[in-house]
């Protein structure tokens, strides 16, 4: 059953048929409920490739994300997900794994009218935009989450991480510590150098020189990692607390004081941005900054489609940030 | 630049060229070199919805899942995704949440030759099967993996639940349990009834009385099985063990133990099912029986990659059965 079957079951025209589907203005109400009804009768399913090509539209949007492995964006993608529902809308998830590679590909995959709007967090490491321009471009609503691009003029959804570094940095040095080490995960990616920048004016502000050996690059991979963390560890002038920037940071720096019997707090207390549905079970619970994920995914898919409805974002809200929430656990106690 | 303008460019006919750069085989090496080359000069790319119409393949497969915030799903979805991105397909990552209406819902609109295939871990309470036998009778191939249906004819790759769930079972009665209790996700999935019945046989086999009151079915609302765990927890005849059939049902067992200061291991053991990342830094580390979600995720990509170029299965391969490895950490402990 086709749509040249069902017009002529019809004895209407293909054009006018698939208006009607298709809930075109040009046709009236009583002809829509004539051709919904034999549609319906006749079991009649559009063919998805064709139809999106007549009208335009996928009802579909696609959100880039790093990694779904990942607390942070699961739930973000979850707060996606249930905005694009009560819009009847689809949600491709891409991972790029954090390769710039990957994300270019997707974004070129859906340049051609795949889906009606794109959410994306960027990988650590995409320093070239010319993949999000050409998506402008063509007039795909972009929206970026978390990780933005600052030199594409598009809406974003962001949490305070400026602020929450600087607090974390303060609560870690208020409890004792003086040497504290900042795990980085991008030397590129604006919540990165944002966190690092919380980081380094709580120091100033307590008259804490930084220490630029206790400021590391981390990427993604977990073993290289760790050997960068277990450096930290076993310098003469160890420092007494590491302040992930993000939760894997967190985990492989536990395994590492585990593998070293290295006690957490008491010898070095740990504090980290993350989502983590273990936080409060580890040894020690670990101390968080942890982010509105889900309201930060939901957000953004309003902002998206608030575009692919045409309506105007103003200046004001092109930019939104939400706050995140200092949680304090046994991983930054007092000794 | 579209086909048309591509063709005339070389002065070929449109399904000459359209053949070409769909690697038809009714066209010579050289001109699908030639006409490539073009196609890369002029920086052609195909309209994703007209170029699915006229090749029929979509290039793409889908993956269906309860849930991406799940480290056995993740890990299984990074395996589809390796081999699918050696043979350049794409892949499409849908949730269903464990809610039966969202899998249907999902089934139906891949129905129409969006995809080239489905690979699918059904949700906790799919009873019927219409729609995955819609799909089939669509000739749209298709693969289960972990979570299958058993009225289906169709390959299925899953790990060896029975036996991992008899052997954990031993394990537990070997280090002094004899009052153990299962926690289940789900009385229909064929995964939790295997991994029931291998921890049934085992009591039996150790001379141990089952007691239903122990054998807990759980759903998805993590409050409501913190509630049943607490419940168990505080019975007069406490079990002095628990068996979780999957990780977020052992996170739950911990987060009911902390709460009411039940030290695991010697109060209460605990083991579960779990890819968790952080089951080693848990307090205490997690005893664990680990699937390779990885490994399954792969060989059931390679499956439907089989059925997509119309390849023989033989009865023998539609169900493959990968290992699951017993991880003996603090849980589980002696006392």
């Amino acid at each position: 059953m086709n749509l040249k079957t069902l017009a002529k079951e019809l004895n209407l025209s293909i054009s006018t048929v698939s208006k009607a589907l298709s809930d075109s203005g040009e046709i009236s109400l009583a002809t829509k409920k004539i051709v919904q009804k034999k549609a319906k009768a006749l079991n009649y399913q559009a063919n998805p490739n064709a139809s999106s090509l007549r009208i335009q539209k996928s009802n579909t949007i696609a959100v880039i994300i790093p990694a779904i492995a990942n607390n942070f964006f699961s739930l973000a993608i979850n707060g996606v997900e249930s905005l694009a529902k009560s819009k009847n809308y689809h949600v491709l998830i891409y991972q790029t794994h954090e390769d710039v590679k990957i994300e270019k590909e997707v974004a070129k995959f859906l340049m051609n009218g795949r889906v009606d709007g794109v959410l994306i967090s960027l990988t650590r490491s995409t320093t070239t935009t010319g993949h999000l321009k050409a998506l402008k471009d063509r007039n795909i609503p972009l929206v970026f989450f978390d990780r933005a691009a600052e030199n594409i003029s598009a809406p974003r959804v962001i949490t305070n991480d400026y602020e929450s570094a600087f607090i974390a940095t303060e609560h870690l040095i208020k409890n004792g510590c003086t040497k504290i080490a900042f795990l980085s995960i991008s030397e590129i990616l604006n919540i990165s150098n944002n966190r690092l920048n919380g980081y380094l004016d709580a120091l100033e502000k307590h008259g804490i020189k930084y220490n630029k050996n206790f400021i590391i690059f981390c990427d993604d991979d977990k073993e290289q990692n760790k050997k960068k963390i277990a450096k930290l560890i076993d310098k003469t002038d160890r420092p007494d607390a590491i302040f992930g920037c993000v939760e894997e940071l967190a985990i492989a720096s536990y395994e590492v004081c585990k593998e070293k019997s290295i006690c957490i707090p008491n010898e070095v207390k740990i504090i980290s941005f993350s989502n983590l549905k273990t936080a409060e079970i580890l040894s020690p619970s670990l101390s968080t900054i942890t982010q509105p994920a889900y309201d930060i995914g939901r957000e953004a898919a309003s902002l998206l489609f608030r575009l692919i409805d045409k309506k105007v974002i103003s200046k004001e809200e092109n930019v939104n940030v939400l706050n995140s929430t200092l949680l304090i656990r046994e991983s930054t106690q007092n000794n």
